[in-house]
C-alpha cells in the first residue's frame, strides 16, 4: 500500500507543518468549511477517503464527524497552483459546522457591520455534540 | 463614510495579523484561489468592490488584477463561525490564476502520486503579466 510519499514531498507546508484544506460539496461547489492539515492526517484521508484535519488547538488528528457522525466521504482531492492549498470535494454527511449549519460559512457581512444568517440549520449540535 | 471598524473588530486575524480569504466564483460556486487579506486589504475590497489581497511574499497590498486586468468584482463577502476565513463571492475577470487558468485549483491528486491537470488554460499568462 502507498504511504503517499511522492504526494507529500510536492506539497508546501507551512513553517508549522500544516497545510490549509478547504472542505467543498462535490455536487454544489458549496464552500463548508477550512481547516489544516498535516503530513499524517492527509495520508489517512487518502488512505480512507474519510477527512482527518490536524487540530491546531488540541493538538492531535481530528477525523471529522467521529464525535457528530457528520464525516467527509473524499471525492476527489485537488491543489493549486502553489502546492500550497488543498481542495478537498467531499460528500458530506449531515452538516459540516459545529452549530448545526451545513457550512460554517452561514453568515454574510453587510457594510453595517452586521453578520447576517443567511443559512438554516440542518441538524441539532446541541444533540450531535453531547458528551 | 465606513472605515469598517466594527468588522475589522470582529474578525479573527492569525499571530502575524492576516485572515486567509478564499475566492469563489459567485455563479457557479468554483473556487478560484486563496490568499490573505490584513486589516487594509479588507478596508479596501469592502469600499471598492474590489478584491485586495495582502502579499506575503511581497509585503504589501496586492490588487488582484493590477496588472493582468484579471480583477475580482465582488458580490458577497461570508465569515464562517470562528470568524477567522473569508469566502469572498466574486465575479472573476479573466482568469484567477498566473498560471492562465481560470482557477488556481486545476490539478487533482491521483493517488499515483500524480498531480493530473484537469482544466484548459482560459489566457495567455506570458502576455498578461509581462513586464
Amino acid at each position: 500500500m502507498s504511504d503517499y510519499s511522492e504526494i507529500i514531498k510536492k506539497l508546501k507546508f507551512n513553517k508549522d507543518g500544516f497545510i490549509p484544506a478547504i472542505a467543498q460539496d462535490d455536487d454544489t461547489n458549496e464552500v463548508l468549511m477550512v481547516a489544516y492539515m498535516n503530513e499524517e492526517s492527509i495520508r489517512k484521508t487518502l488512505g480512507e477517503k474519510k477527512v482527518c484535519y490536524y487540530s491546531q488547538s488540541r493538538q492531535k488528528l481530528w477525523t471529522k464527524g467521529e464525535h457528530s457522525g457528520n464525516i467527509q466521504e473524499v471525492k476527489k482531492v485537488l491543489i493549486d497552483c502553489d502546492a500550497d492549498t488543498i481542495l478537498l470535494k467531499i460528500k458530506q454527511h449531515g452538516g459540516a459546522c459545529h452549530e448545526g449549519y451545513y457550512s460554517c460559512f452561514f453568515r454574510e457581512i453587510k457594510d453595517s457591520g452586521e453578520f447576517e444568517i443567511i443559512a438554516d440549520k440542518v441538524f441539532n449540535e446541541k444533540e450531535a455534540y453531547k458528551t
